[in-house]
């Protein structure tokens, strides 16, 4: 059985446990209050969760890779070989572009003090994480989802933090494409909210 | 024929270039100098290059996933269902840990004068940046290559930014395992420097 290292709390940690309920594949789930700890850094050299253990002991990191891990030759999995690259496309502009801005300005507005100087970055990282929101309006006014007409672990990728963009100060009422995309996603067979 | 447009100066442009070579496939370099320009933006709307335009006028953006493409069944390709996850995970670790801090820095040493206030981001880069190497420094003591103890994808993403990184105060001296790699990758068949 596979076994998820996790906080319960991140957009990251829950891309994989969404494609694990969907995917109706057994798992531990192990929070994890620490991810600078000697014996966490043995798992993991690069101290982040996400991290997924295989049966065989092996370990696998980043949430995006561990979603094409588990996806590989399921429904979730984008068909053909430019399908392929456009999931990874949209997977990287997560990660780039999106990420970094929308899950960030969420983890400061949550986990620091009213007066915390970090709170300065707001305004900066709130315009980023629209300049990303409209990049994928733009995309799902034409599309239902980002590739190929059909439902996907890129989908999975977007969905973990746009769906709570707002609890950084991110408006989705500008957006009425993304929000139509997350209805539908919510809809999807087997999808569990994050916790 | 394929189209890459890019900026010679870039890393993450190079990537995509490095794989053409070295898999001896045509193609066409345009020089984008303004990617926020309404002409790019809608062959990108995230305003980004490189970007590969295919022969039936589609476009593919994001560095790592063009690589994917390119390298699909060729023996630039990881191996195996697991090696396909592991190269993503270096990829997501390229993007993440690595490139905002190490490409960062260079591009403010290279692209800002001496007294422009975003040097003072500098110090907090480059420790950022000795961190992501300190990660590559440990998978290199062991093995040769990022996956399955061969050349592919995951090295070209890494070497990209990783080879130039002294150009940003990022001194090497410190990784001897990833200078010996760096002078692996540079006796490949079909290597290229970057422009």
């Amino acid at each position: 059985m596979y076994t998820l290292y996790g906080m319960s709390d991140s957009g990251n940690c829950y891309k994989p446990q969404l494609a694990l309920e969907q995917l109706g594949i057994a798992y531990r789930w192990v929070e994890v209050r620490d991810t600078r700890t000697p014996e966490f850094l043995a798992k993991n050299a690069n101290g982040k969760v996400p991290l997924l253990e295989l049966e065989d002991g092996s370990f696998l990191a980043e949430s995006n890779a561990i979603l094409w891990y588990l996806a590989e030759d399921t429904e979730l999995a984008p068909a053909g070989r430019l399908g392929r690259a456009c999931a990874l496309q949209w997977m990287f502009f997560e990660q780039y572009s999106h990420e970094p801005y929308v899950a960030v300005a969420r983890s400061i507005v949550r986990h620091t003090p009213v007066g915390s100087p970090r709170r300065a970055e707001l305004p900066r990282l709130r315009e980023r994480g629209h300049q990303a929101l409209g990049v994928m309006e733009g995309h799902l006014a034409r599309e239902p989802y980002f590739v190929g007409g059909a439902y996907s672990i890129a989908d999975i990728a977007l969905f973990a933090y746009t769906h709570c963009a707002e609890d950084g100060g991110i408006e989705l009422a500008p957006y009425p494409a993304i929000r139509a995309w997350l209805r539908r996603v919510h809809a999807q067979p087997g999808f569990v909210p994050m916790r």
